[in-house]
């Protein structure tokens, strides 16, 4: 099963105004969608980041794996790792530090679960089989609460409302577990000063007695502040995530406070373990394939999560439905996942590359999709739209700081900030 | 693809007496072949040691495996670790401690690669495929040299002749190099005092010039004794293989000599990683999917050597073709695979269950084989042969120490011995 072609198509599609430590979401969310198509007539998907930096390196990239058989990740991996010379660094910061190792993990990972996709689809299994068979029939997600404002600037408000205090947080919360089912919940912090944002997880820990909380300041606390938290917090957290930036600063939190320290941001590279693991600077891992290398590498971690004694959970970024269906596959087929997945699934609102159908909530759990590969079929009218909406919207890179200051002109994204 | 059926065959080959500090291998080698049925009327085989208290788990384990799809591995895992409640241990300890989780890696090992064999049949793609394809088409191996004797007592001499000093294991090293083309060197050692030893990797240094060494005590020395040998063979050694029991004493030795040490005994199962690593205890780690679980969770240890910056080759205990297909298709897909990999085919001396033809040696390497699965076919006439040497062998597990105390009734397999 020779790779024949790869189409690369970037789509944009309608985000809200959610609030974070780097600033607001654009009105857009900015996606590429890969198509890898063999010599057999068969197609795979992948789905991963729109910056225009990001995707020309998928583009130079595409055109290199022309040739080479869909069972060959790792000749797939050296023919990128050959191209990616440099680091491509996002704007926003948000999943950590870049390397080159990352930059490279990034631009293979699409293509890995094309390839993934393709080949159940030839051997008739879902790609959960491929990873070592499910060992749960649906991945629980969480509630992904955002600050947020009532509508973009000048726009229409958006159904979600706003929600700038605790009592909005809690009626966000609501609605997102009467329409999902779901059974955990994050709330995105570092918007406001800490103690308004322990006052929301104290009001979600009333509202919501028995399910697990979390929270995600994206390292805008310093150390000091982050265990002030945590030691506020004793009790109400399942895990804090990310307070503080660094690995050593990290750990020095961990020290400190009574829950474990989760990360998307101080390790999101392999070799950021060795340090972190050395220096005890986090409790649980939140793996994300799209950053790193794919569903197989993200196994190989998993694996030495377990090894090393730390817990998984699984980080998102605004995604359509390959995106979910991939992270279902790679979630259910993990023995060692402890914790409910992220997912900003409820923000996309709808919209979507995938037909209808084949990814649903079920009690805040996605069934893993039935049928051959992902399970996700490619729905090519809306990927012409989102692909319009790409060209027309004029964004080629998120940057919710930009964005931010436009309304606020003395925002400023630098963390820590209390 | 549902197991229907699982055949479980103890069988026995000739060995010659191959001297090691656990004491001489006994004239019969113990392996069990087990062939893993579908409903569809698809076979797939795996290999794994004889002893009986193995066998009788593994055959324990077959029975509750039927009615599993054979992509299901994390459920076999979690089915056999329900079963191997206890540690199964081996009398010679010449692969490190036995544990709870490693006597289950052991038993689970030869199902994984039976259902990967059955899998690559299904999808008509050799096994290498499964693991992220090749990254070269032929693996080396090493000549593994032994100390010997001419032939078992009381019977004919074997065609390899004796080698009991360096002259010896001079000529049997050209004698293996000129059969198979060797291009790496590896001597068992804990046989006799180290300074003969060290004669003897001197002597191969001396007569095969540029040939890696390697030296394999299996922890006869104490950490003192260890330290001298080290020094005494800087730059003869490509690495020290195990030359003292446990990781603290390991990292000794580690710390004050000159080459990078290997080990299959001090770190053997995941749970030792952690603190051989921290420890700073070796350099290489010498992979062995019988009892590291299998072709894909050595993998997940492969991947993890490459994080933390350990190299990677491969032990080999006797076995037969099936384990060097396995083994070879591992191999084959390991980026990181950094040495030439050990392995007991010649003195295997043409026996065997799987059907001429489909491995060879073309110098020192051997090619992945070719075709579906694990490219190698059972032989049933020669099965049954070495089912009924099993039976009439009078041998149920292996035990170097007791065959050698009846010749040399003082002999003690204490170690450290030196």
């Amino acid at each position: 099963m020779i790779i024949r072609q790869i189409h690369v198509t970037p789509v944009a599609f309608r985000d809200p105004p959610l609030l974070n430590a780097a600033g607001v979401h654009e009105p857009w969310a900015l996606r590429t969608i890969v198509e890898v198509v063999t010599d057999e007539g068969l197609s795979g998907l992948g789905e991963t980041y729109g910056d225009l930096g990001h995707l020309s390196k998928v583009r130079e990239c595409a055109a290199a794996l022309v040739g080479v058989d869909v069972h060959a990740t790792h000749e797939m991996y050296a023919r990128i790792s050959a191209i990616i010379g440099d680091v491509v660094t996002d704007m926003h910061g948000l999943t950590g530090v870049a390397t080159q190792e990352k930059s490279i993990d990034r631009v293979f990972a699409a293509f890995e679960v094309a390839c993934l996709d393709i080949r159940g689809k030839a051997y008739g299994v879902p790609v959960v089989d491929l990873l070592g068979g499910r060992v749960r029939d649906a991945v629980p997600y969480s509630a992904y609460l955002f600050y947020k404002w009532a509508g973009h600037p000048g726009g229409e408000p958006d159904r979600f409302g706003a929600a700038l205090d605790a009592a909005g947080i809690v009626e966000q919360a609501s609605m997102l577990i009467k329409e999902y089912g779901f059974a955990s919940i994050k709330l995105k912090g570092g918007v406001f000063a800490p103690s308004e944002e322990v006052e929301a997880i104290i009001a979600l820990r009333e509202a919501f007695p028995g399910l697990p909380l979390r929270l995600d300041p994206n390292a805008a606390w310093t150390v000091e502040t982050s265990i002030q938290v945590g030691q506020a917090l004793e009790g109400s957290l399942q895990y804090l995530e990310d307070p503080t930036p660094g690995i050593p600063g990290m750990a020095e939190v961990a020290a400190e406070v009574p829950m474990p320290l989760a990360t998307n941001m101080c390790v999101v590279t392999p070799e950021h373990l060795p340090p972190a693991i050395a220096a005890g600077a986090i409790g649980v891992l939140l793996l994300d394939h799209h950053y790193w290398g794919g569903l197989v590498r993200s196994s190989h971690i998993a694996a030495l999560c377990d090894t090393f004694g730390l817990e998984l959970s699984m980080h998102s970024n605004s995604h359509l439905g390959i995106s979910l269906a991939a992270m279902t596959h790679l979630a259910a087929a993990m023995p060692n996942l402890t914790h409910a997945c992220d997912t900003h699934t409820p923000w996309q609102n709808g919209q979507d590359v995938v037909a209808p159908g084949a990814l649903r909530f079920i009690d805040g759990a996605v069934p893993v999709p039935d049928g051959p590969g992902l399970g996700v079929e490619l729905d090519r009218d809306a990927l012409a739209v989102m692909h319009e909406q790409y060209l027309a919207c004029g964004l080629t890179a998120r940057d919710d700081t930009t964005y931010m200051q436009r309304f606020e002109p003395a925002f400023s994204a630098r963390r820590p900030r209390w």
